[in-house]
């Protein structure tokens, strides 16, 4: 498996709104027509969280949302609206840091992450909407994959991406919470070296690396540019769910 | 500060071995000369860490090196080599972890990493040899800035980027240890979102980003491509160096 030496990254021009219902894989290939951007085999096409999200209908109301007491207890920990906490407890295993302004929960796919993804901004409507992760974003990036597949013959992988913050580092940076037809993690133990040594520390976190890529063109504010093709990178030789990425409980210092 | 929706992420192709005492501006204009890849103003030019420790002459022959008794208990819990274990120590603040093949540090210059970013693999030359990271990477960045400016006329960005393991998600991921020429972190709080409100979390780390990107087409194996341009990036309005990627302690909910 030999690496890329020249990739690029390319924001794909004039998304439209996405809302629930929003053809994802339409909408693409509306935007590429078969202009210089039109999808290649190896392509990595990477689609922010939040319009997939919103494109599975995955709003909530907050007006439906009851705190439990529970959550009520949190929120004013927090000092957050009780009824995001709510929400965020139910889509989470556990709340592993809790402060003012600061709700670290491990979601209930294993991701640790500040809120469990939900997302009040950019959400399309009022600001009494909450915005939830995919039900399954490896499924959904797997159904995406497909699709694209199936409309245009291509075989591209698909990242779901987000942006996380992290311990002991200034700054959020990209990362996948779903992929499909690509390695997330590559196992480069036993490779060797320039010098015929064999590397130490050589599990890398692939779709993440992408995903930290693509972020750099997605813009986080006004822009709007939530779907990225990363062209040039070498096929991995097998796929693995971007689920790998997450470390197992008994294999983490830091849990 | 508009962001960049079309971005190039290209190895420097021949970049020579580096020795202590290699120009590294040299021998990159060397590879580039007038070639499409010509430097151009906005570039960002991402330096591997060992090469840049390389040409600082940043290696401990570690035949030269007695462990003190704490570092020979240490070595017993992590089953290093004991000269290893006393130069991490060396160049740490504290130990963070520490079990079997693990070792995580606070780094004296504030990274918390595995080994003190000390490497036995990829150094030219025995392997009783180990490799220091730069001993000031911001200060390295700065002074590969501007060499390059004074040879060039180009104004570039520089990053000095290492790979790290991360708490809760498997494989490590691109970082910046050293940033000259552009914001290594993006403050977006109080932009407003696609639909006025403000965003919430919004602090990007954008040299890790970039680092990600770059670690992309690094290759960590026999490939050897210490050097990458990122080209396409918007300027950054102002210019932070690295360090202030780090979490400042008592901001810290991991510490």
């Amino acid at each position: 498996m030999s690496d890329s030496a020249d990739l690029r990254i390319v924001a794909v021009p004039g998304f439209p709104l996405v809302e629930s219902g929003t053809d994802l894989v339409a909408a693409l290939l509306d935007c590429l027509r078969d202009g210089p951007l039109a999808l290649q085999d190896g392509d990595v096409i990477a689609f922010a969280q939040k319009v997939v999200s919103k494109s599975e209908g995955r709003h909530v109301d907050l007006a439906t949302v009851t705190p439990t007491p529970t959550a009520l207890e949190l929120a004013a920990v927090v000092q957050k609206d009780p009824r995001l906490v709510e929400l965020v407890l139910r889509e989470s295993r556990r709340v592993v840091r809790a402060a003012k302004d600061v709700l670290i929960v491990e979601h209930r796919l294993g991701f640790i992450m500040a809120n469990a993804g939900i997302d009040q901004s950019n959400v399309n409507g009022s600001s009494e909407s909450a915005l939830l992760l995919p039900e399954d974003p490896d499924g959904s990036a797997h159904a995406l994959r497909a699709e694209l597949r199936r409309r245009t013959g291509r075989d591209v992988a698909v990242l779901v991406t987000d942006s996380f913050g992290r311990p002991w580092r200034v700054g959020t940076t990209g990362v996948a919470l779903g992929a499909a037809g690509i390695a997330s993690i590559r196992d480069l133990r036993g490779t060797p070296d320039m010098f015929g040594r064999t590397l130490r520390v050589s599990v890398v976190g692939h779709a993440d690396e992408i995903a930290a890529a693509a972020s750099l063109v997605m813009g986080q504010g006004a822009e709007g540019r939530p779907v990225v093709i990363v062209r040039g990178l070498a096929a991995t030789a097998s796929h693995t769910p971007a689920r790998s990425l997450l470390r197992p409980p008994g294999e983490d210092l830091f849990r």
